[in-house]
């Protein structure tokens, strides 16, 4: 592995550059960016001008730097995220259409849910959630469908990190979050009532895999309001089942009867019949 | 600049590995990805590990690997592709909402037009467009939009280049390539019948950023037939305009009157205007 002299992978200290970028600081100086990674200017200098070489970094005529396109590129093949949210898209705009309020997909990173989608209205109400951000599992519905679907070395971990009380309603104790895991294991769905902003009100289901395991979770944030959350829950269930159909055919083998049409391009892409037969034609001469 | 032994940067060694997955590719195996990398498998199994520890790349049960959700979730903060794709999505929306085909946005990547967005229908024409996919510029409408605000250079990579013959129509000579290009700047719109695939036409117009500068292009394509292309060259310019509009709210000082809410999440975030504000309340005091 190639190291520098203080034993840190080159690749780490690369990382640690590119995250220094966030959702709210998306253009840094240079200086900015030795700052927040804690590397040396020279250092920052020399490793900025490697990235920026190979499109990870881009130079804006103000001099500052922001995240390249290249990053953006290879994250379009990957099928755990871009993958994912095109498969669930149609499904989750089907919900949208109905609830009108954000609807979210998201997946387990760490100890936070990653969001791979969102979709909002402009009247829709306060809602943190990012398209790529992060939201710490015991705060979320979406968090806490994960987190219940989760081994013990991830509870462990969520109740050994500080839990971010976000409002009172927040679960802060191990009490209160096993209470809350058991009881959305035993609903199937979470719901969490101005856990992160107090006018707000998460609703979440787990969606299933291929193989009877929980890959992502999709919910709402709706007003927190008396309205009744049943309805809801239905829809989202109807919607993270038809995800799981959508999921197994994408990835049954090309030649077989019930297969969808793309070839290999289907973990990945979804465009109209035509041109995913189209593309089945050249992904059928593609070199393996 | 870690360089191996060989004088290539470690970096590129990295990105070559990353560039092995493709569209149609997304799963590989070790000696899959050793071969397409051209690199000895020893090494290629020390960067692998290197990368799958970072979460750039997953291992899956079946022992193949994947692009990992960690190269997502660093897209997710890049201005020039997700940034601009979330602020131009509502008005390719109502460009789609009326056409009913596929309805596009690509930028200039070396001489190649790299798609961020696609909206289709399952039964729309053929469309060899993929979301992070690119079309070399002088075969597709949206490139040659590009192409025909690019500097010299940029015309003279792509002649350099194989041009690619998609149909008999694809634009193959530099004298075509010329007439077609002085043709786009006076109309302000490309139209391009079967350069692709027969069935299919392509019609893009010039996205505009804050500075005169075009950024991007808009493009529908539809079924190549008879129908009359003005109604469409109509709407991509209205939402070509449209988008400008909008670069223009998201980039101004926060303080300005005319400042869309948001704070600095604005390049990146689109949301309901009330999580657009609370965002902003976060901004206003993340560390600068």
């Amino acid at each position: 592995m190639a190291r520098a002299s203080d034993g840190e992978s080159v690749l780490s200290k690369h990382l640690r550059i590119l995250g220094t970028f966030e959702a709210a600081v998306p253009f840094l100086t240079l200086s900015e960016i030795a700052e927040r990674a804690g590397l040396a200017p020279s250092t920052a200098h020399r490793i900025v001008g490697e990235l920026e070489r190979e499109g990870l970094l881009e130079r804006l005529p103000d001099r500052t730097y922001r995240l390249g396109v290249r990053l953006w590129e290879l994250a379009c093949r990957t099928p755990g995220a871009l993958g994912l949210r095109e498969l669930a898209r149609p499904y989750l705009q089907a919900v949208h259409a109905r609830v009108r309020q954000h609807t979210q997909l998201g997946v387990l990173s760490d100890t936070a849910v990653l969001f791979l989608d969102r979709l909002s209205t402009r009247d829709a109400v306060v809602n943190a959630t990012l398209i790529g951000g992060r939201i710490p599992l015991h705060a979320s519905s979406s968090g806490l469908v994960l987190l219940a679907h989760s081994g013990q070395a991830v509870v462990d971990a969520v109740l050994a990190g500080p839990m971010r009380r976000y409002t009172p309603h927040t679960i802060r104790t191990e009490a209160d979050l096993y209470a809350k895991l058991r009881r959305v294991r035993a609903d199937g769905w979470a719901v969490c009532n101005g856990h992160i902003h107090e006018e707000s009100r998460g609703i979440a289901v787990p969606v299933y895999g291929a193989h009877e395991d929980v890959i992502a979770a999709i919910g709402v944030v709706v007003p927190n309001d008396d309205a009744p959350t049943l309805g809801h829950i239905e829809l989202l269930t109807r919607a993270a089942r038809e995800i799981t159909v959508a999921m197994r055919a994408a990835y049954l083998p090309t030649a077989h009867p019930a297969a969808t049409p793309g070839g290999r391009f289907r973990p990945l892409v979804t465009s109209s019949v035509r041109s995913m037969e189209y593309l089945e034609s050249i992904s059928a001469v593609a070199p393996s």
